[in-house]
Parts: C-alpha cells; sequence; structure tokens
C-alpha cells in the first residue's frame, strides 16, 4: 500500500513556508489504519519491547494501536500540567524559545525496553527529548519509529546511536 | 477485570476539590489496555459503526486502539488551529467561559454511523459538542462509549436521546 498518496499537504500550516503533512485522511480509513499499525508492529516485533512511547497528540494516534496490536501498554509524554501524578520534565531548545515534554515518574520501570512511535520526524527535538525522559527513568529505548520522515531536516543525525525507522520517507 | 482499581485518583487535579481519574495506569499495562479495547469493541460490534470520532487528546488514546480492533477509521476533534485542512467548529459553553471545537469538513461522510469514543463522561458538554460537529456533517451519532463516568455529575441527561455506555460509573 502506497502510504505517501494518502498523506494530505497543506501548504503555509501552521505557518508561512511549510507544507504541513496531514495523517488524518491515513487515520479516518480503516485499511489504512490498520495497514501502517501492522507495519509498525512487523518493525517491532522481534524487538522485545515491553512499551510504546508516543508524545502527545498526535502521537496518541499513531502509538496506541501498535501498543494494543502488540499486546504492551502505551504511556503518553505530554506538555506540562496535562499528567496528573508525579512527574520528570526536560526541556529543550526549539527554533524560538524553549519548549518542556513530561512523563509520570512511574511509568517506565528501570531495565524496560521501550519504543517511540511517533507521526513525524523533522529536527527530532521532541523524540530526542522523549528518549531522555524514558533514559531518566532507567528505560532502554530499542526503537524509534516513525509515520513520516522528513529527512532534508536531518532529524537522523540528531538520533544518532538509535535505530530510526519511517513508513514514509520525504527525502 | 476490575478496571476500577486500575484507575489512579489524584486529590485537587486540575484544581482544588476535584478527584482526577487518571487513566494512565491502565493504559500502560498491556493486559488493561487490551481488556478495555475489547470491551468497547464489545459494546459497538453490532452497530454497524463505520468510524470513531475521539476528542483531543484522552480520546485518541482510547479510542485509535477501538478503531483499529473494528477495523474502521478514527477522526479525531479538536482544539481550534490544530487540525490543518478546513474545518468546522462547535462553540460551547463552560461553567467559566466558552471552549471551541473542531473538525475536518470532509472527516465524516453523510450517512455514515458514527461511535464517540472518550475517557471521560462528566458534564457531557465535550461530546456533546462532539455529537453536533458530526451530525453538522450529516453523519448519525449511534453511541457513546466512555472508559469513566462520572455519574453525580449529570451527563447522561445532557446526552438524553443517545445510546450511552461506560466501563465504570462512579455513583
Amino acid at each position: 500500500m502506497d502510504l505517501r498518496k494518502e498523506i494530505r499537504e497543506i501548504q503555509d500550516f501552521p505557518k508561512k513556508g511549510i507544507s504541513f503533512k496531514d495523517i488524518t485522511p491515513l487515520l479516518q480509513d480503516g485499511k489504512t489504519l490498520k495497514y501502517l499499525t501492522k507495519e509498525f508492529a512487523s518493525q517491532l516485533k522481534d524487538l522485545k519491547v515491553d512499551v510504546i512511547v508516543g508524545p502527545e497528540a498526535r502521537g496518541f494516534l499513531v502509538g496506541t494501536p501498535v501498543a494494543y496490536e502488540l499486546g504492551i501498554g502505551f504511556v503518553p509524554v505530554r506538555k506540562p500540567g496535562k499528567l496528573p501524578a508525579e512527574t520528570i520534565r526536560y526541556e529543550y531548545e526549539l527554533e524560538y524559545g524553549t519548549d518542556v515534554l513530561e512523563i509520570h515518574q512511574d511509568a517506565i520501570k528501570p531495565g524496560q525496553r521501550v519504543a517511540i512511535v511517533d507521526d513525524l520526524l523533522a529536527t527530532g527535538g521532541t523524540v530526542l527529548a522523549a528518549t531522555k525522559l524514558i533514559e531518566e527513568l532507567g528505560g532502554e529505548v530499542v526503537s524509534l519509529n516513525f509515520l513520516i520522515e522528513l529527512g532534508f531536516l536531518g532529524g537522523r543525525d540528531v538520533l544518532k546511536g538509535y535505530k530510526v525507522e519511517s513508513l514514509v520517507i520525504y527525502e
């Protein structure tokens, strides 16, 4: 199945000059949702993954069905103030300013093998922050799996040392 | 399986006097994620549902695995400015002020049978807004399915006329 032709490109969203890759057409079609979930699961099935982590909010959409298919749990990584119990936080640089991600302190047990599933690998900043949170809790990040990779932004270089797989790559 | 004992109650979150029901312990355990997803799927399997709608962001967590299990698509309902293509919006009253939800104009086709899956039925305002959006696009809301219902807040009365099911009810 050619996922790329189901991805809708929206010009100048969220700001001028950006061609946003809209994944909602893939999700709203049961056949493509099934296909992409099984592709992710197939990439991960031999890695003995204990838990899937997904960043808010599109990471929830692609990551939870993968966890379900693999029969394992899902842990959300969220913006500040959204997770109700005790959290740890990681602050990271954006093009302008900084951003913060949080994870529940008890979400990952030391030694657990974790895969991060997200919709998009762009510059890699968000997923790198998620790896820091997981590792601070003693988890081992065994794979980073993306629906879409914007190869021209060099996110893979930022994630050197990690296993990175993407279903659709824009060179 | 007694889901209730896996739900973590956080006192005074997000504000004083509220006992927040934290569902992340259910999601991070593969067995409970599987159980609750199959329960939702079982509630919906004879209703000829074409698509699941879930409100941002916890509705994404509980709704997408259900869509996957049923082999149908998932449509996100989001806060303003998050959905990139053409949207319709619905503004609704909160205790103080108003809130707005959006859905993509082409997310639901006229005549489609839609179930809304969300983590929590409280006062019912958010899910009622989601039904308005679906119906404006010509969809038929055949079921509203919640992980947790705060029965004492009377959300069911607000949703009169709809089929409402909840996995865990706090009276």
